[in-house]
């Protein structure tokens, strides 16, 4: 086997990405309270139960969720749906994580199991279908009902609930798996009325060790009051442009779940789908999402590089998503970005095999492709393809200064419309390969 | 970087594919001979051109062919569409494929290209519209003609088309890109009349050198007598079941081309779709394309591991061939065969995502995934989930002796219906980055 020196050196400038990417401090939406534990089920003793609770009581809370959807949905993703069918979102008022187990796979007793922890946190609240609950870690292992229900039981009975930054930080900790950081970031957006609300986000990652899935979690709390329904159609364009347009290795597990509270402290107007505000607050919601999502490619494991792929003027939003997640699921592409080749034909190729919905998304006499600078270095753009021609004078040390990056842009402009999507990515890297591949030896 | 020394060791354990998959003797078809050469656009001046030529008088040959779906299709596979298009498959009795540059992304002038190779042989052969031309290697270049058309018209010149094994083991070489063996079988069939038919074929597979597509090509010849829409709707079919269910990296270039010739040249009856021997001959050639698809995937690049993934008892053939397609390109799969790891999760998971066209096709309770000695040991199957339920308590150590083959076979009993699909990938593996990754340094 042949491992060259080249790429051996490169990927062993390891980068501190705990250091760029959590936060030092942090503001929190009003009115929510999170608490964790180390209950035993994560052998290494780290932190492995996280509660969020909503403790804002001037009006009922909204909640909302978009699942996986994986075929064989875990059992916590099937309670969670359940309790917003039922509730239609109002009134829920914790969420219930924990971590090392997926309880995936575990047939009606995982159900029962699911359900047992949701009530448990029921009584403490003193309400029905109040609770979502969410697992994380080996899948086909029943639940340690022993370890994690005194230890949730514990935390309302001490009321070990706090909103300071440490507390929040750990939640996203106890949320881990093979993370290699925290994923928790906040956010504060001012409406026309001039009042700031705040949103909190944290998220968990595409690591795994066998057998886990590459499960993906995502929280986003906030202050602001919404109702369920215009929170849920919000959180659904929302996770269609954040985690749904992220690629690790474009698997996707049976535990996914993207879900988000809000509890209205802030004593504003409810909004609604037809609030003057509704359009803007679903922006800045999304690109909160986005910035969240976006964390957990940055933690992609093995990933050397972190990569946009912006594809733009397209006919319809669609098929601008079906061909930047075809560039960003090609292992040849992700291969030739780990060995920093501006190997447009690979490019290309994954472009033209994509499955569109319109055939006339795509002009092959209209299609260019750029690598484009994310520093504020110049020239910003290298163009690859021009009206589909493929340049084949490119500057290759231009090509070498922006791929040697450790942030990168390829940039596709499609030509046929004015919709785009952007994609986010990481190189596929020999660490890759031994991180999936070797765990067991 | 960690590179564990156990996969290192692994790897290196090189398999001689030249000596277990090159045969070394063969029969061939009546009536075709073929012709190569070293044209130069090979820079190592290895055989770069091949003509495969009809030389049955007896009776028009068919000729069929089952192109690219790529959006962006070379001009060699416009050029040969156009040639079917015109004949309907009539009379087509010449393949001309130039391997090193693949003509493809080269716009108007590249079609011109192709059309002018096309029209040396057609004048050589004195026809019109009786050559397709096919190409694979560098994409975004203008072929050489200068080369190509000069040693083209040589060939026939010299009348330098022979039927020898070796002739046609290098035609095999030279249609061949980065494969590191040359891809070549023969096979005899009788039908009821008693009387014998023989197939021959060659392959190309899925190589890439920056910026090669991972063409992959494949002709089929033989001497049986078939009318050309009954060669197309077997050879789409055999296609379906052959060269559509291997993986090895998913990517499909803009060059893949499946073409077949049948001269007639044993003299019975013409086969048309309603005759009693076309579901047997079908048969037969789905098979045999399969042997020579295989030979792809064993030549997978960097792969230690030959994997068949059949899915059985399914609703109908699409989902099975969905689900099959599913866990055959799962980057997660594939580097936990390389890791040699028992990772029922991985496998449930690539199940689960599968866009299936029907959800019947999937019930979680009746599902059984199991390993399947290729070898004839005992026992020969190892189940890792019985309807629905993983098995936690698996022979862990003969997983690892089903695991430590090089031939593997995963099998999904979907228990939903009686169709199935048999789809074959190999592992992802540290050398396939650094392949694909490292190619410029």
């Amino acid at each position: 086997m042949k491992v060259t020196f080249s790429l051996m050196q490169k990927a062993s400038k390891q980068i501190d990405k705990f250091a760029l990417y959590v936060p030092k401090s942090g503001v929190f939406p009003k009115g929510f309270k999170v608490a964790t534990q180390a209950t035993g089920v994560k052998k290494n003793g780290n932190l492995d139960l996280g509660i969020i609770r909503n403790v804002n009581t001037s009006r009922p809370s909204s909640a909302a969720a978009v699942f996986t959807t994986n075929k064989f949905k875990a059992a916590p993703v099937l309670v969670s749906k359940e309790v917003l069918e039922v509730t239609g979102g109002e009134n829920v008022d914790a969420i219930v994580v924990n971590s090392g187990c997926a309880n995936a796979v575990t047939g009606e007793v995982g159900l029962k199991d699911a359900r047992e922890i949701a009530g448990v946190a029921n009584q403490n609240l003193g309400k029905q279908n109040a609770t979502l609950v969410m697992s994380t870690g080996v899948i086909g292992q029943r639940l340690s009902m022993d370890k994690i229900v005194p230890a949730l039981s514990q935390q309302f009975e001490t009321n070990a609930f706090k909103d300071d930054f440490e507390s929040w930080l750990n939640l996203a900790r106890a949320i881990s798996t093979t993370d290699t950081f925290p994923k928790l970031i906040s956010s504060n957006f001012k409406l026309a009325n001039g009042t700031e609300y705040t949103l909190t986000g944290i998220a968990k990652g595409a690591g795994m060790i066998c057998p886990n899935m590459a499960t993906l979690l995502g929280f986003i709390v906030t202050d602001l009051p919404i109702t369920p329904s215009a929170l849920q159609k919000m959180l659904r364009s929302a996770t269609d442009r954040s985690f749904n347009c992220i690629s690790v290795d474009g698997d996707m597990s049976t535990n996914d779940t993207i879900s988000m509270l809000a509890n209205g402290a802030v004593d504003t107007a409810v909004i609604d789908e037809n609030s003057q505000d509704f359009v803007q607050v679903q922006t800045q919601v999304t690109e909160f999402a986005q910035r969240l999502a976006q964390l957990v490619v940055r933690d992609g494991e093995g990933s050397t590089k972190f990569v946009t792929v912006n594809v733009k003027n397209a006919l319809n939003f669609k098929d601008a998503k079906i061909i930047a997640e075809s560039i960003s699921n090609s292992m040849l592409v992700k291969t030739a970005l780990y060995g920093q080749d501006a190997n447009w034909g690979r490019i290309l190729c994954a472009i033209g095999y994509a499955k569109l919905d319109n055939l006339q998304s795509l002009d092959d006499k209209k299609i260019n492709v750029s690598f484009v600078a994310t520093d504020n270095s110049e020239p910003k753009e290298l163009k690859l393809i021009v009206d589909g021609v493929p340049q084949l004078d490119i500057d290759e040390a231009r090509a070498s200064e922006l791929l040697a990056q450790q942030d990168l842009e390829v940039l596709v402009d499609l030509g046929t419309g004015s919709e785009e999507c952007q994609f986010w990515t990481c190189d596929l890297t020999h660490e890759y390969v031994t991180i999936n591949g070797d765990y067991r030896s």
